[in-house]
């Protein structure tokens, strides 16, 4: 579920804190490339004209003939430049002598950012002009050949303010963006996480990595499919926005132990932090249960995970979908930190405060609060305020802010009517510290648990921009969520039902009775992985029962089944029992490399609006290409009047 | 490029002979699960409700309590099954006694095909029933408990008889085709060979792998590109040919060695033994020359190459594009026979017969020859004027076989004309023996050898079918191709030049200077990996220069240089030399696996008509799905009379 980060705008500045890498990007590089001590490290240099990357010179190489190619990084006063590559950087010493002019002359003319190859010997540097903090600081380059490969006009902008740059600025520029450091990191260790997964999915567990189409049929209600014109007259391919109709097929053909790493595709127009096209990590095995696909992906991200992270610790804990509305008052709780929901509805049974015994007097009514620590100290009058306006504009619900010291219950004129029983009740549920502030809520159970849900991740938020420290950024923190309903109302005509996920997913094994009498009650074998509070995967164990199928597609869910009769006839021929899960991998390497955003963590994304900013796309087409797609566009009424100029 | 198979329709029912893996497809498929010797083998057993896979128990398990999942291959008589699963055959023994009667009545009633599980000890066949064809043959399955997990309603067809179905319906019920054991070995190698080819290039080399978009900007003169509509008036992706552009920008991005396994696209409409959407091994790196990239592909293949298969050797021999021609008519020689075409032109400098006279008169005029050996024994004289008749019709050329005992020479009026030292002359030129026959052009060079290098692949494949073994089944012979020329006369208008590959592609070191006064001369930095006369690699050198690139783009080939202009821009920006290849991974693996078509190696391939026959892609849309994209059907006139109907 997505929800917009509504108090970031309410609070012009104090959006969500960006977090970056927190080591130092040079360590945290090295250490990228550098696999784990049972494995040979990677050779950079086979096949290619250097005998070494700029990076990894050290001591142990003094006196070694070695060629080098590289981007200049910076130059000074013509005495010597820095050479950088992927792996590094490295000073190289720019001859003075008179036999050495035709060198001297290439390395001082050429531009910044150009591209030279130098040849020479590695040598200790003079005594004092060691560089600690760089990882060849030891060493330089003493040259005898350079030649210029390549020359840089003036670039727009400095690599290293790259990530200071406006995204604008980065995206058209990305082929200079990707020079940077953290981008280096980014896409090297999204490369060996995934290289990870793959051997402990093929080569541990007997995985098969299978290619499925991406030009396919649109799916029932498939709205956010991109189309794919044909040559035959009104025939569109779509593109599906995951394998999950092949990776069932697969199941019934036998290949029991399928994943991918798939593409994907989702148009859905503009959105912030979304891609149209996007990568999971696409697993479906057979003769499986629900434990068993977490044991798998347990040991899939132990497995993977970064070597200069701390380890993952499996199993994972895993709350219900009931459990995690009521506690954290979404799907996807972030557990990195506490200010939990607490039902508080016995302290206020005798209340004399109105809206709460209002409340409390309707059938689902119930009364909440978390508890803000340091309230008192971090937030401002100002902050409550908005949060109050937000609850009662939002949710049309009223907040209640109670501060443990008296003194400071400001705005809050109710507070007086709290009998100093229930303060100490609510102290005791609540376990509230002096300076703390409890933000209490009253209503309809999911309505409260909704609210405070949100407004206990925007208040971490507020506290972390004010200074405290909540959340440990070196900390990941995963959770399962389980047993969610099969169905929902349908937004538009609430008697409907529609599938929570999708059609496939198999109901709980006690549920499958309440199908039939009120299926709305039952639950699904779904299960969510969340990471620090995103969704980063998602599964089911599926239907294999073509009956059963069928009965969900066109009895409940009225779908056409026409549309999907190869995949009901594929149930009919043995298919085998199975289940899977898809991990979305952007969003996964972004969490794992701290970064702003999905843009981070892809080479050439698109924009918020879906274009990409280097090359000008989509972009229009001449009416000819189109004829042999049988395809014309429908220009809006005023954009064939603007074109008509 | 790509030569329809003209023979094949000549000769209705001759076509080429499909080779199918000679292996016995258990023993194989058994090898295709087990890693190398230094390797663990795969677990496959992890996570799941089995103990075990029906394929691996042996004497070795006899006495162990083990639960198995599969399909019910077939029973006999109520007293066995066979039970089957990816891994192989298992024999299941059905309980006969009173207190069983449950266990039995669900082994003896459900379907072939249907799904179960079952449990209990692995026991010895008795005495005289082993079965050594099946390596499960000395152990069965003594049932105490069996479920019935899906049921399976008549098939269409029995699975073991698939390969004997047509394509269509193959492709109709593709799920059950996929059980079939060919498909399993096929799918399972191709996931094994791309995981070895990973290791290779990312834990081995350094290499980063690195996702590329697919929604793109369409490449100028990319009429084969499939459009995409976008939710912008009249603004479309397409959806690339290859990542080309990306990874030369990657280069520039300092992302120095560069692979993805690359979902690539092209719409060519029907054509047989094509796909729309393709995979592609793709690699780029920087700081590298024609060897270097040579040597990398070469080991990649050596290492990835299937144990089951006699080692790849290198290095791989190389020819030029003029040799391949002049040598095999063709760019894509199949080197693992001979038939070589000779140039004999001196023999007959002073001949009587008067089209050679005529050939030899004109500028460029040779008379070239192939040697089928043993001709005179499996060709017929209809093969013969066949072959001749193919050469008028297709090539305006005059054949003229030579056999070498005179009293065959039938059909050769002209042989008489031969003198005895011409043909003494001959006979020591081809090293033709007593039952061999030549079959001699004259004519222009290209001309004369375009024609042979036909006849020689056809001859062979005629030989072939009339039971010669002239191609060892178990041989791979690669080739390299090289110093392919830069450009090539346009078809349409031969003054105009295009490039032959892409324009992206350096030229020659050597043949620079011809680029400003003769470029049709100059050669490229190309190669091509051929594999038994299939192209299944290519790749170049590129041009880093940016001045350069826009000359060829602009100047020699008039191409609109704004559609590329983010990619002239990042070369001025310090981009490194670089070069790259491509391998086509369906074509090698269909290669490998000795498959009859790329479809054979391809989960869900679409038919030759890009139909994907089982789901009945590409459909229509209704109208108002295409409104977001602001398109139209243009429906023609026809189709729309037949709509009104």
């Amino acid at each position: 579920m997505y929800f917009p980060s509504w108090l970031s705008q309410l609070y012009k500045g104090l959006s969500r804190p960006i977090r970056r890498t927190t080591q130092p990007i040079w360590g945290s590089l090295y250490r990228s490339l550098v696999q784990s001590p049972q494995r040979r490290n990677p050779e950079f240099n086979s096949f290619a004209v250097r005998t070494n990357t700029c990076g990894e010179l050290r001591s142990s190489h003094l006196g070694q003939e070695v060629t080098l190619c590289g981007w200049i990084q910076y130059r000074r006063q013509n005495t010597f430049l820095v050479l950088r590559d992927f792996h590094g950087l490295v000073q190289v010493v720019i001859p003075q002598d008179e036999s050495a002019a035709s060198v001297k002359k290439i390395l001082c003319e050429a531009p910044v950012e150009s591209v030279v190859r130098v040849s020479g010997t590695v040598i200790s540097r003079p005594a004092g002009q060691e560089n600690p903090k760089m990882p060849t600081g030891e060493i330089e380059i003493k040259v005898k050949t350079a030649e210029l490969l390549n020359a840089c006009k003036k670039l727009p902008f400095e690599i290293k303010d790259f990530m200071k740059k406006t995204e604008a600025l980065r995206l058209q520029y990305r082929y200079l963006d990707l020079r940077s450091f953290q981008m280096q990191y980014n896409l090297r260790l999204r490369s060996q996480m995934v290289m990870k997964m793959r051997e402990y999915l093929c080569n541990l567990h007997g995985f098969v990595d299978i290619e499925t189409p991406t030009l396919f049929k649109r799916t029932p209600g498939g709205a956010k499919e991109f189309l794919v014109p044909s040559r035959e007259p009104g025939k569109f391919y779509s593109l599906p926005q995951s394998p999950q109709q092949f990776k069932q097929l697969l199941m019934v053909g036998g290949l029991d132990r399928y994943f991918q790493v798939a593409r994907c595709y989702r148009d859905e127009g503009s959105r912030p932090d979304r891609q149209p096209e996007f990568t999971q990590i696409d697993i479906e095995m057979s003769f499986v249960d629900q434990t068993g696909i977490q044991s798998l992906i347990e040991g899939l991200l132990q497995y993977s995970w970064p070597n200069d992270k701390d380890p993952v610790v499996v199993p994972f804990p895993t709350v219900t979908f009931t459990e995690a509305l009521a506690t954290y008052g979404t799907d996807k709780p972030d557990t990195r930190f506490g200010m939990k929901i607490i039902d508080i509805s016995d302290v206020f049974r005798n209340t004399e405060i109105g809206f709460l015994q209002d409340a409390l007097s309707k059938p689902h009514g119930t009364v909440k609060a978390i508890c803000i620590p340091e309230g008192a100290k971090y937030l401002k009058r100002r902050d409550i305020e908005s949060i109050r306006k937000f609850a009662a504009d939002h949710f049309n619900q009223e907040i209640l802010p109670v501060f443990l010291n008296a003194n400071r219950n400001w705005n809050s004129p109710v507070a007086n009517f709290i009998m100093e029983s229930q303060r100490l009740e609510l102290i005791r549920l609540m376990d509230t510290q002096e300076e703390d502030v409890v933000l209490l809520t009253a209503g309809e159970h999911n309505k409260a648990c909704s609210l405070l849900g949100k407004l206990r991740l925007e208040c971490a938020d507020l506290l972390e921009t004010r200074g405290m420290v909540l959340r440990d950024p070196t900390l990941f923190s995963f959770l399962w969520v389980v047993d969610f309903p099969l169905f929902l109302p349908k937004e538009e005509n609430p008697r409907e039902l529609e599938s929570a996920h999708h059609p496939f997913t198999a109901p709980h094994p006690s549920d499958i009775h309440l199908l039939y009498t009120e299926p709305q009650k039952a639950r699904s074998q779904h299960y969510d992985l969340v990471l620090n509070g995103n969704e980063i995967g998602g599964g089911s164990i599926r239907i294999h029962n073509a009956e059963l199928q069928h009965y969900i597609l066109a009895t409940l869910l009225k779908e056409d089944v026409k549309m999907l009769s190869h995949l009901l006839q594929a149930l009919d021929y043995g298919a085998p029992p199975h289940g899977g899960i898809a991990l979305g991998l952007d969003r996964l390497i972004c969490l794992v490399t701290g970064s702003p955003s999905i843009r981070d963590v892809i080479a050439f994304p698109k924009s918020f609006r879906g274009h990409d900013l280097m090359s000008n796309a989509p972009d229009s087409i001449p009416p000819e290409e189109l004829k042999p797609y049988h395809i014309r566009v429908s220009w809006p009424t005023d954009s064939k009047a603007e074109r008509a100029h």
